[in-house]
């Protein structure tokens, strides 16, 4: 007797990891609903509500019967509002023509995978890694090729290991991606480091997937954008989205952007699978680019200093090296002598500080399949001043106790 | 010298067929602008405005800041709003863990392919069909097997080809997809048919992806849903969504009903790819599901008028053949003896009528990879009766003309 075909699904989707975070958040939910007061340094959004002019052009757009489909690859206006954005930001020369709007900012990776990545593909993943990029290599049949980023210390954190990346090309490498700022570990990539990945990429003839979804989270020192290089046409496939930088994740607004030979036939792609955005949110999103900057630089201004004090007191925990996060709203400290001393992986480090003191924090070994996911916990910092002290006070009093 | 790396992307997306009717809405447009009454036929989505209690409940929810993530399966007042009203309506035994809310029914039919779908497999697809169906199946590796409905002509329409169906099946098949209300002819399969259909399914252990995205444009006779099968577990996943019933075409919201064991397991692709739907537009489908049936059922008896209309004016046109449609908001009519007579392709027929009278009509050959393409047109009804008739009028004076 056959199971039945409902039963046999493929391997593939078997096998995928999903939200990485999701049993401990899950945990967390359950404590709370038992009375606890658990910090969750797990989250992946800001804790800010969408700024309210915002919200306001979403509700008039519907008030207007703004509820049809739009064009595949989003309305005009926000193409080109987009377009101007990236174009007046970082001095490139995006068309309006190579922007395709998409339902959030994995939607627009997901098209650019599956645009170039086949079967039997390799693609070099600067590890730790966001865990879209190596599942949906795995769902196109592709192979994630693990490249670890160097550790620098707290001082100077990570670094893109350049002559790994260049000796892990083989003839079935088909891309490099590159998230930059970068989660989980809060690197910003040096002009010398893009400019280099560059080098290699042109050299080699690869292509280079950019996820700059982080971007206006940059506390310190410069940030340069892949789609700001000459000849970025040739080389780059950037996605970015409205998400984090406008507190917007609930509304799945994004974008990539590719010369428009490939943009024009990804629409095609895009109208198989989710047709367009939501048609009102894109009307959100042109007044979000045009309006938003001042609240933007006063949230930044905010996680810059939750960003401080996160990583003042975790340089108070004995046995925690932390390197203070140049981008994104995460750190991620190295607790190797940490868990050495207490003689536990870093998962059941991350078990027993939800179980025992209330506080999540996610293993390192959740975005990573190197060494470097083991002695490294990501914390994000999208929470408050106090409770950012408080939950830190509590790792401590669990770690320093022993 | 290589031709750089994002420039080759790969054969399947250069092959792909996008938006069917694109080139013809294109150019109603171009005529539009020009100062021409275009009248068009190829419209894909009611032409209401989505009701405004359904309006209200978005803005209430983006007011209330409900704009973050939302568990990726969708908000469980939604999942349980939905099985509840599957199970009411086609006395089904759906669970609200079988649902998975999905940014659009196109989105939850990709899941439906993505999941059982591998490299290599068939896929039997009647013919004509909707091109969503066959374009996932090659994005995917699959291979699709056309097999035509059988034409009984104008009083009994279109009928699935059972024993073709049956004959199809090779030890490649992996799956039958079943459109039902039919899009384009306007078919709703008997009962009948659906049963033996799936004793097919069984005893050929073969799975059954079913679009009923029509299923409340349903104007003669009854509607089952192939949900309302005692073993519909075993060999049925199943898409639907708010996009017609509502009218909420631009918001994005579908839903795949599947067994639990398999839903869980589709959240990994999905978080993949698009996260969730949009967190405000679920909570106004909560609201449509809840509050809209009155104003549906009016605007399915204004869509039944006008069907009327549409099919009584075409029958008055000589050579045309047109089946009244149980279902769906169009027509397909048999063009057969005018194609003959004026000596032209079915597309240069919707060419030259677009270009001599304004009115968009959508060749068969978009819908179909099989004979049944070549004689046949699709006319939506979802525009205002003066219009159809006016439509249908200057089509009239085309085609008698010579």
């Amino acid at each position: 007797m056959h199971s039945p075909p409902t039963m046999s699904i493929r391997n593939i989707i078997d096998a995928l990891r999903g939200e990485t975070g999701f049993i401990y958040t899950a945990k967390a939910r359950e404590l709370s609903k038992k009375g606890f007061k658990v910090i969750n340094f797990g989250v992946g959004q800001p804790d800010f509500p969408t700024p309210k002019h915002i919200v306001e052009e979403a509700k008039n757009a519907l008030d207007k019967g703004f509820t049809g489909y739009t064009d595949v690859a989003g309305i005009p206006e926000l193409r080109q509002a987009i377009a101007d954005y990236l174009n007046e930001r970082y001095n490139s020369d995006v068309k309006a023509d190579e922007v395709i709007v998409t339902p959030g900012a994995k939607a627009a990776l997901f098209l650019a995978f599956a645009a170039y990545v086949k079967p039997g593909d390799e693609v070099i993943i600067p590890d730790p890694s966001y865990y879209m990029y190596p599942e949906i290599t795995k769902f196109l049949g592709g192979k994630p090729v693990y490249v670890p980023l160097k550790w620098m210390g707290g001082d100077k954190g990570f670094e893109l290991d350049l002559n790994s990346i260049e000796n892990s090309i083989t003839s079935r490498t088909r891309a490099i991606v590159v998230n930059n700022p970068h989660n989980p570990t809060g690197a910003v990539f040096s002009q010398r480091e893009m400019s280099k990945l560059l080098e290699i990429a042109m050299e080699r003839n690869i292509l280079v997937i950019v996820d700059e979804i982080y971007d206006n989270f940059v506390y310190d020192g410069d940030f340069k954008s892949f789609i700001s290089f000459n000849n970025w046409r040739d080389y780059v496939v950037y996605a970015n989205g409205f998400s984090k930088t406008f507190s917007m994740t609930g509304w799945r607004l994004g974008y990539l952007v590719v010369r428009k030979e490939v943009a024009s036939k990804l629409t095609k792609l895009a109208v198989n699978i989710w047709t367009c955005a939501t048609s009102f949110v894109q009307k959100a999103g042109v007044k979000a680019l045009k309006n938003s900057w001042d609240s933007v630089r006063e949230m930044i201004e905010t996680f810059k200093r939750r960003r401080d004090v996160m990583v003042n007191e975790l340089r108070k925990v004995s046995g925690v090296e932390v390197f203070k996060s140049k981008g994104t709203f995460y750190v991620y400290p190295n607790i190797e002598k940490v868990l050495k001393k207490m003689g536990i992986d870093v998962e059941t480090f991350a078990n027993r500080l939800l179980d025992e003191k209330h506080v999540v924090v996610l293993p390192g070994t959740l975005f990573s399949e190197t060494e470097l996911g083991k002695t490294f916990i990501r914390l994000s910092f999208a929470l408050g001043e106090e409770l950012i002290a408080e939950g830190i006070k509590r790792l401590r009093e669990f770690v320093e106790r022993l």
